[in-house]
């Protein structure tokens, strides 16, 4: 059995900034080498800690139970307490690594998840709480993606914000995704920033653990403060690379700009976005366009939703069948979040924050050049 | 004023088959290169016209009036009637540049376009129809995916079949879109395989013309036959790709995969969908999934939709602003689209295809090691 | 049949500035996309034609009298006289193709040549002059790398000289490399600037049509004026991408920088060049380390020497074999260069242009984001 | 002070076989992630620390006495003793980082080091022991080529040795390169496979050490058993992914292939190698060309040299100049090796690992898609 990936095998995302991960859900821990930070920039591990605190298994009762502290080792790249320009390398080891028998996810196909396609793909796999397919690979995402936000806000004033907007048929009353602060979305565990309906929402998520089932809803993410022009003109529309991004997170089934799928039903004339001068530069009246046009940001705050699945994990009985191809059911035994939307929130976040600083050095690239 | 692009400037696409294309609206033409393919499939030029004629202007009443044929002539890469596995390189003329006076959309940013952001970014622009701004340039991309749409049948047997699934309020109804077929959705000019519906949606884009406004619409895509095993684990899941490829055409907001949005409100329970054994391969009951699971193919049809929104150029005048920064309005002067939809269905195929066949040939690699 | 290629393929080149060919010796032409390219640049044909016109065939005497006037068009990227940022595309269409009798290359191996590889890795190959393995391909990286050195030029100060420091035995007296000039390089058809010299070599290579053989040689490059800082510290040092572009092209067995091969038997004491201050610069006394220090450039001239082979397309019968395997002899007809030499010099300035471009752009690009 | 890196940092090698890596001479350690790894291939860390041993510090008294295990460790991409096709990634500790005084080496410019040109490149460095442009990087190359070097023999029974040629002025005497093995090159500190030779290099070395001086030298390494057809037509043609990785190590001034610089007094009808059959296969009397022919691998071993200058390092005084620009000198104090040759030799090895083993799995993808 011979089989090869390289460049191919997709562990590298982004351009100018540009993060390389390893590492599996039961191994030794992960590993994350972040190249592109320019050099200058302060930096520790304290700053990577909060928003791994926010992805964590643990962190509250609406979560699995795993317990990992999910600390992140700086490797590099760090000098006298500053970014130097060379590539910054992480490592989160594995902590609450159980020996348990896995017999059961070895030979049997658990719906939703990845361990068919594994095969189908390479016939191999290590089947270890998911292996490379767990949604644990995320934690190194988050934990480069700190020092994105940090040069983001550092250096031109670039703010994200996530939240959850609904879970199940609950959804958060949210009058303006530009203003929702940090502190709004972290007063509850469920992460949505209208309170009451977070309080209805942890309901239904702790009901769904009791029913041994599980639901789905919808992440609402917001970048302020994005100058315009950031984004290239044809492949990599910011669009393309934030749909990219987002796609690239475990159980994201959609994602719309701005008035996202409402436009399918919208005239041109109500649906166009004026332009005006507002507080002397170029804004527009309304933002049904999402903070892009053409791909490039427009200087309009940049909003965007995500559709994110129910956990496939499920304590019952589900029909499947085995790798010889005997029908069987499986139920997943142990920890497991009955709702995936509270620890997304940093994940989104995370994957925005790569495609923003990206694109925020590329267009720096592009004015650099300028006399 | 010296600026800068090069890797950054995403004008190429792809990765085993990678896509680098040039071109302006106004320019003498656009010009392709297609690297990957392998060698001794048979290729001519005459492959590259059927899609090129389902996305050139003036093909019906419904488009713009724009009379460009679209031809394609192949440079290089294709000798006696076969690929050689050097790379192909296409010329795409352009013939109806029409001299005129484009004082206007020099001075003036239209609404819904890329005039501002262009300037934002560059400081400078070809403002001749959009320049490189023009969705003239996926010109290129269904040239350049007709070969990979080919590859994809001969090799495979995967086949992608696009289409319109609503237009405005109107929606098509369509029981399986697995079992649609090109000639369905090419038996009328608005391409909705549901023939009445697309009666009704012709009249509501002629409306629209009269009415000198535009509409949006959603089209849904399929691709059949692919085998399970395609897609990287991590960030270049099928899915990812996909979104970027997607969201990288013009006018699309949303994209959303199987049951898309509707995950949301939905239980895990019932969210799943069961393995079981279906001529004595691993298949599911139901798609919800959309066709990939940890974003790799699991043999299901894939399944997804982009949302389009109206065509922003309209003909009656709308609020804006000058360069200069004073208010004024425009409107949009001769030849356009009401409805961006009949024309977006083979640029969506397109895109389906650059990635499938991409994926297709990183699974090859994949099993070409083996032993 | 099917093979693949994509990233794989190698027909890409560079990184903030980049480019990718296509094109066949007997085919329609060359193609080229240069993405990359600063907007603001003036430019037009005129400024391609001077290096094509120093490389092309049938220039003079000395070299293969296949004519071909290798005209670029520019197809996209030039608006008004000036760059716009996007992708600039040339077309150099062939015009000297000759009908005739391929069957002996198609059918014999010739010695030196490509034609036994490009089997074994294709099975199958466009033979007519070579096809892609053709020297021909290098018009497009002399015409992409003249928008590169007009960029260095004009936004660097940096300049591009290379010369024919040797034929056979025959070896130009060059005190100084960083002080010739393009004018005495031109002054004979060998591009040595030891005008004594250059007669006794243009002889030799009159000698060696005459004996139906070729020579070998070597070539000096030189680019001043290149400041320090430009190269990266680990894979991409600048000496790393300058021996990958010099070793890119056709019949380079050596590259050396600075002192070369003759710091094997120096001493560190004596070949370590030591700091001092010149002009208010920091510099060094002596340039054996060839202008890179860490792989990145000190500020002195760059300075390197290629070891170019004898043609290997002989007017006399050399042993060979048959694609089935039978001894056979091949000797080439018709029209070849007895000397690479004169014709190499545009084509390693190219490619030292190219990678300086790139290395330039990467450093604004560093440059550019400090506040 | 911001400044960025990212694809433009060039901290990543290779396509399909791909090695990321990070970290400085007297941070916390090494870090390398290498994807691409065919899954099914058996793997420990047993199998890294023989190259390691080569390669480290301390090995004999010919080489620097610093005292570093070099042991790496894997974290990802291993499990129940065989790769699984995700990433592999490595640690390697620093362990005996002295504490000790760096002033002099921040204010003072080493010459023949890198400590000038970073300053230029980034205004900012990690000075403790060369940081990021120390030599000991290095190490997670020959971590990753060994993998590399397993692959390719498992696989293919690729052969990679390279030897010590001449030190200063005493050169080894090698009938037939393709012949040397790993235990005569092994079998004397020096690794020169000469043993007389070998004897005297060693003495010249230690008098280097008594007159605190250097000496530079020839390495020498054949690759043996590659198939014919690997490289690439253009840019990527063997010969120059080879050059680029060999020019990517320290000191490396010059690099040839088979009759190297010699070719530029040979005549073409001497130096062209001629086809003949043997053993059935397509093969070359002679091997001038080096094993490559039109950049793509003829079957024929691969034969290069690499000129290595004496080491920068020295404990006797040298001119330099201040950070500040004031005249002074420098003399190294401690550990140092006077002659890099011997430790060169697995580092050259190692990236010729990694270049064959990445075409050979390029080569691989495109045999994998035939019929």
């Amino acid at each position: 059995m011979w089989q090869s990936a390289g460049v191919m095998a997709g562990n590298t995302f982004g351009t100018a900034l540009r993060l390389t991960t390893a590492g599996e859900s039961h191994g030794p821990g992960y590993v994350g080498i972040l190249d592109g930070v320019p050099p200058g920039l302060e930096l520790s591990e304290a700053d990577l800690q909060p928003d791994l605190d926010r992805r964590r298994p643990g962190q509250s009762k609406l979560t699995t139970q795993r317990m990992e502290p999910d600390e992140a080792r700086i490797l590099s790249g760090v000098f006298a307490g500053r970014t130097t320009g060379t590539p910054i390398a992480f490592l989160i080891e594995n902590r609450d690594q159980r020996p348990k028998d896995y017999s059961e996810i070895r030979d049997k196909y658990r719906p939703g998840h990845a361990d068919y396609t594994f095969d189908a793909k390479y016939g191999f796999r290590d089947y270890r709480g998911g292996g490379r397919s767990s949604a644990r690979e995320t934690s190194v995402r988050v934990a480069a993606a700190a020092v994105a936000k940090k040069l983001l806000r550092e250096r031109w004033g670039v703010g994200i914000v996530g939240y959850v907007k609904s879970i199940g048929d609950i959804e958060g009353r949210i009058d303006d995704p530009a203003a929702v602060t940090l502190e709004q979305v972290e007063a509850n565990p469920v992460r949505c920033p209208d309170q009451e309906a977070a309080a209805r929402m942890a309901k239904l998520i702790e009901r769904m653990r009791a029913e041994r089932d599980s639901v789905g809803g919808v992440s609402e993410l917001v970048a302020t403060g994005v100058p315009p022009g950031w984004g290239e003109p044809v492949f990599d529309k910011l669009k393309a690379d934030l749909g990219k991004a987002l796609f690239s997170l475990p159980a994201v089934l959609g994602v719309e700009y701005g008035a996202g799928f409402s436009v399918a039903t919208a005239r041109g004339s109500e649906n166009n976005d004026p332009f005006e001068m507002r507080e002397g530069r170029v804004a527009t009246r309304g933002n049904r366009h999402g903070g892009m046009l053409g791909g490039i940001s427009s200087g309009q705050p940049i909003v965007l939703r995500c559709a994110v699945k129910p956990t496939s994990s499920l304590p019952q009985p589900q029909d499947t069948v085995t790798r010889a191809g005997e029908p069987t059911t499986i139920a997943t035994k142990g920890r497991h979040d009955p709702c995936l939307l509270p620890r997304f929130v940093p994940m989104g976040e995370a994957m925005i924050a790569l495609v923003l600083a990206d694109h925020g050095l590329r267009q720096l690239a592009v004015q650099g050049v300028l006399d």
